[in-house]
């Protein structure tokens, strides 16, 4: 998907909301656990009750590995159940030397067709460059993370910048705003503001509202452009919104919400 | 597996070769090409041929994901098929928030029994900390890397070192040498020796011997201690060592090859 479809998607659905599918099977109703795919089953409910106002759903790659084999089943199918039209984000945070890369490139788009997949900046340009090179794909590259480990080496200080600004604006040079975001934890406050003004056209991709704590009406009045620039995730707020039998009505409710807030945004 | 029964298998061994199974299905015997596992059946052949003179096998995610469903198969019964006594690592680069970290860990650890993981520091302690709470297992963190790319974060300056010595210093004091390692890049010449000064006692995982370019004689001059305290992986010139029917052959040759080396260099 190209930047002119999500952003086409985004005005269309007046929302830039995206699904975390952090599917834990142990937080799922339980009367799941008889169906012979249970996270498949019901990230289908989850999708069926979200996918009218959301652009993207993230799929985090941990929690199907943890269940094995069926789990990698789950999560190949999990993608493939996601309309075409919604955005897709392998949540994989991959990178390693380029021949390495390139298999994971092959993995998440070639074979997956993912639309995009999160990628840690660490090991540098041959690392991220495979990802680089597909036509139409996103690379969603680590910048300012949401959570407290983020102060450990992120908020180093190297020369007159941070790491995350060296990384950003390094990153931003190997890739163009059209295959290229960073992920922008909601928890940073000001320094969302920073990083707008290190890279005021790229998209970023922002966890960390909900559970973790940070607010859908900073980021937005932060960090919005022109063509809206930010897809926002949410996991467990929507996801696990009720463990009873109304999980979906709730998860339709929970996403709803969200998505009428930034409908209110993006008409400012 | 502790540190004591690891070294113990290298004194034994008289090694401290890890064989990486980066198994590209496209650079094996066409022969394997019509059986039903190809990837797992041509591992299962290097096993045999390399496992009385190393004392690892490090196995890249990456070249089964790329593989889908029948990747992820070959994957798992690849890490059964390897003895117990031999150490095993998954060469993962994961790391992520700690509710998703700790499902990778599930995922390696406790599903698949991997003795060791390899992890990206990128984003702090708290996406470090589920790997090292399982006993008897080892957290392998990114230190310097071998490949071109850790000239761009890994070699920037922050106040005054370099952010791979901020990095191995820091995670030093999370972990012990008893539970952590560092990615040391045979390649990376005299600065292999500034990371053994800050970590005397750590073992390193090094890649980069052979295709890459490292030396072996180098490394471990440099960085062998009382107790080896380093696992030198070789991938493509084993595993690669002929493309004929003689692949088996000349694979256990090329591996014997470095075994023999190390133990002179162990004997020093």
């Amino acid at each position: 998907m190209n930047r002119k479809q999500l952003v086409d998607n985004i005005r269309h659905k007046k929302s830039y909301l995206c699904v975390g599918l952090d599917t834990d099977i142990t937080r799922i109703p339980s009367s799941f656990l008889s169906s012979i795919d249970p996270v498949f089953e019901f990230n289908k409910k989850i999708i069926d009750a979200t996918k009218d106002v959301c652009v993207a759903y993230k799929i985090n790659t941990a929690f199907y590995e943890a269940l094995g084999l069926t789990g990698w089943d789950a999560f190949e199918k999990t993608v493939d159940y996601i309309p075409r039209s919604i955005f897709t984000i392998a949540d994989a945070k991959r990178g390693d030397i380029g021949n390495s890369s390139a298999q994971y490139a092959k993995a998440f788009f070639g074979r997956l067709n993912f639309d995009a997949i999160t990628v840690s900046p660490y090991m540098g340009e041959d690392s991220l460059r495979p990802f680089l090179e597909y036509a139409d794909k996103w690379t969603i590259v680590l910048g300012l993370t949401s959570n407290s480990g983020a102060n450990d080496f992120e908020f180093a200080k190297t020369g007159d910048q941070f790491l995350y600004e060296k990384v950003i604006t390094t990153v931003s040079r190997w890739g163009t705003p059209e295959n290229t975001m960073f992920v922008v934890g909601a928890t940073q406050g000001q320094s969302l503001q920073n990083v707008r003004r290190l890279v005021p056209d790229h998209f970023f991709l922002v966890p960390g509202v909900g559970t973790q704590g940070g607010s859908l009406a900073e980021i937005s009045e932060t960090a919005l452009i022109a063509d809206c620039g930010i897809l926002v995730n949410v996991s467990r707020n929507i996801i696990y919104a009720s463990d009873g039998t109304d999980f979906q009505e709730k998860a339709s409710l929970a996403a709803a919400n969200y998505q009428s807030q930034m409908a209110q945004f993006l008409a400012r």
